[in-house]
């Protein structure tokens, strides 16, 4: 019986994700720092992935300005290992695998970030690959570049040789026990040559390639924004992908996913999960070139904060932490903690917008119980006043972030939300 | 509590469309013959709408060619009334009430297609509207008018009795007791100024316009291509909608549409039918100028004819019959009457394309039983094996056109399908 | 031998229009006083044509706001002629001849505004054309309308009947004596179906008519921007078409002209005249319907006022003054009486730019006599050193708004601007 | 007193280019024996370039079809030498100049083509450029990739030493005695990061570049099409400029540069040469990959030849011969020899179409006696009568390709023509 790569993902993965507090340049200690902590703080709320993000191959990565055409670490076969002065448990070509041990002994999953491609400095030094008399320079995409990256060359799809290749990279992902790739400059369809959504190829010769290592590898795709017309061939491929371009802590960008929300829900199901990016709370920015925005504290108000965990969750969003968790805050805690919230993220059904518009949104859901959800958006800088529409007689209901009881009415109930807030409803005693 | 549009069309609203076969032409007599052959053959098998095409208000319509700038009959508040030449028992102010009296003496429900806007007759006459001291000329949004027939101008939703003006015509309807409005000129983006999607507020003020005469009047807007960036916005207002240009029976549309369908199908919902169009089957073009062209059967091969059926059903699309019904054929009703395809259209779930592309389809759903069913399509002109899926044990099925049984394996069954046809197949006797 | 449409216009046409003071609005007594203050102060400057422009058929007309679906005045061939209680010398459909005839007397020349198409009014109306068996609605193009006005729909260059229309308006005009015909709705590519460049085959039309009357009649096309791929059907076809959209006087559109002129400086040449737009000096707006705005100056400074001018005329763009020309003041009469600068317009070659940019150009071109114009600005909000290049050796100049004698050295002089000026020099006493 | 570059081609260049015959591969040895028949031959009709295509650094290219990643022949200072095994007088440093000093020892000119750029394996090999302290890695923009080669990075315009770097290359070139450099990959706009237009800057630093060598390299940007938006832009900085892409002996091909020519001929001008590319006549392709079409004759027929020469040289093109000029035979010669054609396209004025649309063309110019010339072209497959006209007297005329005297009438003369050919006509005996 054939592989379902839908059952790698069967709720929307959690976890942590190390760019938005330490870009390219995480190492082994920080790392790890952060996976004990996970394991003791919110692995039982069900964050379970810890990823790696991208150049974990380079010596000299540091925050989120890129080295160009520096120096990569690779094996014989063209492929990207860690750098030791980072990872050194990695020395003896032992690669990740001691990490994914240490952090699968705690119970947690590993992951880790890798570019579309393949080294462009194989490339230009002509390195083999696995193929006998196969090299790097037969196999690359020479226009194929990525547009803010000096990484890697695209795979061509038609030269022998390249589906090999990718089948390399990721025995080798499975031989250290990876659990989780994110693949990136692949799901948009910007700066690309005959775009629109052009690595359309290489996403499928990923997805032989990780149905080959018979491991369950989680396949996720950034960034976007993925093009909605690729949905179907997104859905059959990889287990998420991003709505937008990188999420950062703005109310633009907030507002922005409201939207992106609104025409992806309908392609939300078990292990498709449209991504709405990583959650950009606590402390972010470590290795930041402005010492005043350096080990900085999210931009968002709390009440935002709460926003943004209210959407990702009802509308199913994967949930990955961006913040240096070590530093995590009883604030960002208590958001990344609210169980009947991650319980409405990993395990709701009929999760849909009813009102979407510029000022105003209104979700609503089944929990996992059958209780009608709904969640209440108030997007403008005024106080506003949303109608909840609820379609039974009248029943007491909880919001649940502060666990007030409160009564939504038949029909109707007209609900005042501060400026940039939401609510959300969870009714009981009562069905649909 | 309010009126909800999704239960004026629970299921895909099956019926008859008289635009196929009669144009803008069709009569009273037509109109009724094509009723009574429906109650016998076809309402058994629950089509239950006929429909009268665009302009019943034109005296001197026939056939698919618009005359340009004619003369509309109109009452006294700017709304369109039947022509009496055409429609004999319109006399006397009845409009369209004697005829939907008869055919829901019938047992069948009656629908009449609208252009969108307000009759340019109107406006440079400028004759009244019900709002007093607002005019016709006072409510057209003057560059808003229809690329291919020049009946109407667009309504101004900013202007005052704008909305009164749409009350009033479906108020009118709902007089008549007419079931079912299929608005032409709206959904699509091409050609409008403004564009795209400029008709979104016209289909708001007819939605508002629907719920206010307090009849369940089913909303059907062409033609597409709808935009799916306006999916949330059209599920919010309408109850079908067209995902393609004028469907005939060409075997480049039918392609076409098996793309489109794979676009659309997560936004297929009780009351929220994207729909493929009209069945060009049977007897066409009754009124052709060509001689050779009227009265023609359906270019479709049988198999092909086969093809589309299925394709309709198991994606759950409106099926509206546009062939001359009282000319209907024994192959054509058979089509027509296949109970379990029709099941499925009308009550299967979980409905989803497994493979898309240029030359196959596989598509699945359970039926109302919770059988599994996979239709397998061959898009090209060669013989060809499609690989059908199916994830449980040996079991039996059966052909749903053929009512053969077969046998599906454990896995993957390799299905040899001729030329541009298709199977379908139940699987019984095991469940998913 | 065969009529050239360049000789009507060998040198850029110099003039007044009334839109940038009337609007949609003038009348017979304004226009002719216009044109006595024309003759007094103007004609001997070479300013000679007198244009009314739109909807001198409008009786209701004031301003720059249409009124919707308005009646307009025809005549029995479905042609507009001027509504008598505005242009009382029309009665006894005298049509503009009475007016041509007191402007001819004057020594200026005569010329109005025309809406490409046919009235709606007589398409509605059905009304007969020249053509026996022809009435407008046969040559209307129904989906053809103008964005914002009401009045016309285009003309079907396919529908027998259609060239004779054009040729009986333009007979009128003839016949009225009309020497210019200002025509809108027709150089831009926005709003249309079918765009781009929809019009053409209405320009060849209007083109033919114009050829068949045997007068001299200069055609102007509005507004823009025309599409600069359609550069030799303009030039084939008319003597000026417009660049920009409708020019007023704001700092942002005084910079977008540079652009247009540097790209489309090499179309320039006898006969053909790419439009830069009326002159929005001196009194502007004399019906606006805001008190404050009405009759209001415009709202360049002085030295915007001499950039506009000098661009204008280096550039050789037709001048047509749209300011109320009975209430100029001194300063504005200086600008539009300049020998030096209106020469350069009238009588220069070679005028192109040297240099281009956001912040600055420079422009020359050889002066009647052969002697090295050039023209500095400085379109930043600082003071500004531009270079002046000089192919020769020392020499004396004259910058031409002031009269000041200067010193151009060999090879490039700097010229020190203030903010947002330009300084124009003639050099003498040498040659290129 | 500054350096004009318009003065290094006061007129179209004329010479001969190796790609259409050789591809990359051209050896030394064929490019002076080509020198030596175009010195025999060509020279005293104007043909004084003599220039060597792409990839003259690459030891193994053969051919259209480049090798990928494959090694490159540089410089200390990451700058491209000729590959000695093709190049041997090269040999010890010495680069292009041995070949310089023999062609212009035979009075020809010497050009050599360029890639847009920085050696990608300068980059990857982070080999030093001339600035000290200054690496290929630093200046190259790493996004900046040709679509169909790989031996180039573009050079970002911001990076310190990026100007140094393209100084140098051309200081290289100047001590060489290059007096023609066509630059490629930098003219259009496909397949660019943040397009259109995008390599503007790179032009801006040639420019500087070849002015700072104090030598009248002349500068041909290729390929087309570029943007006519950028025309002022390529006048102010080089000296000619594709308008298609890569043209080949295809009737579509000739086709579409009628249409160029169209839109281009304004900006035709001393030093400015908008160019219609390389005559592919005679023997072409001699190393084509298919032996079939290995040193092909040119597809043209005779007729559409003399079409061809006709329009390049009445829209005055640069002429640059692509054939093996040593297998010219008879036909091809004469085409490159009729000294009236030669003339037009050198020393004509008012170069421009009167008639220019699907079917037929019809250019005219003043020759350098100031005879009117009329150019009269039939693009369609049946024979056809093109009217000439001609604003004088009846006269006497010449036909430039046969020699033959014909009259041209007064006003207009249809002159008939075979399917896809032309005429010419130089008009004696009067002035226009």
């Amino acid at each position: 019986m054939r592989t379902n790569k839908n059952d790698f993902a069967p709720t929307p993965p959690m976890g942590f994700n190390s760019w938005d507090c330490y870009g390219a340049g995480i190492n082994e200690a920080q790392l790890l720092a952060i996976a004990a902590y996970m394991r003791e703080h919110l692995l039982p709320f069900g964050w379970q992935y810890v990823v790696c993000d991208i150049q974990w191959y380079e010596p000299k990565a540091r925050g989120v300005h890129y080295n160009k055409f520096t120096e990569l670490c690779m094996d014989g076969y063209s492929r990207l290992i860690p750098a030791e002065n980072r990872f050194p448990s990695a020395a003896g070509g032992k690669g990740f695998r001691p990490i994914a041990d240490r952090i699968h002994g705690m119970g947690l999953k590993f992951g880790v970030h890798l570019m579309r491609g393949i080294p462009r400095q194989a490339v230009h030094a002509n390195t083999p690959t696995v193929t006998p008399g196969v090299t790097a320079r037969d196999i690359a995409q020479s226009y194929s570049v990525c547009p803010w990256n000096t990484d890697m060359y695209g795979v061509d799809p038609d030269a022998p040789g390249a589906q090999e290749y990718y089948d390399s990279v990721f025995a080798l992902f499975a031989e250290w026990g990876v659990d989780y790739v994110k693949v990136d400059d692949i799901a948009n369809t910007e700066y690309k040559p005959h775009a629109p959504y052009s690595a359309a190829r290489e996403i499928e010769m990923m997805r032989r390639a990780i149905d080959r290592t018979g491991r369950p590898i989680v396949l996720s795709l950034s960034p976007g924004p993925a093009p909605i017309d690729a949905a179907f061939h997104l859905k059959q491929n990889a287990n998420l992908w991003r709505m937008s371009g990188d999420f950062w802590d703005t109310p633009e960008a907030l507002d922005e996913m409201f939207r992106l929300c609104e025409r992806w829900y309908p392609h939300v199901s078990p292990g498709c999960w449209p991504d709405c990016d990583m959650l950009p709370l606590g402390v972010l920015s470590m290795a930041d070139r402005d010492p005043a925005m350096r080990a900085r504290k999210t931009r968002f108000t709390e009440s935002e904060q709460r926003m943004l965990m209210t959407l990702w969750c009802i509308f199913r969003s994967p949930l990955m932490y961006g913040g240096e968790a070590t530093l995590t805050d009883d604030f960002t805690l208590s958001l990344l903690t609210n169980r009947a919230l991650l319980a409405i993220d990993q395990r709701s059904a009929g999760n849909r917008p009813l009102v979407s518009n510029e000022k105003e949104a209104v979700w609503t859901c089944l929990d996992e119980t059958g209780a009608p959800v709904f969640a209440c958006f108030n997007l403008t800088n005024e106080a506003r006043t949303v109608v909840c529409p609820h379609g039974l007689a009248a029943c007491s209901a909880t919001e649940l972030w502060t666990n007030e009881a409160v009564c939504l009415t038949e029909g109707e109930t007209a609900i005042p939300l501060a400026a940039r807030s939401c609510k959300v409803f969870r009714v009981s005693g009562s069905e649909e």
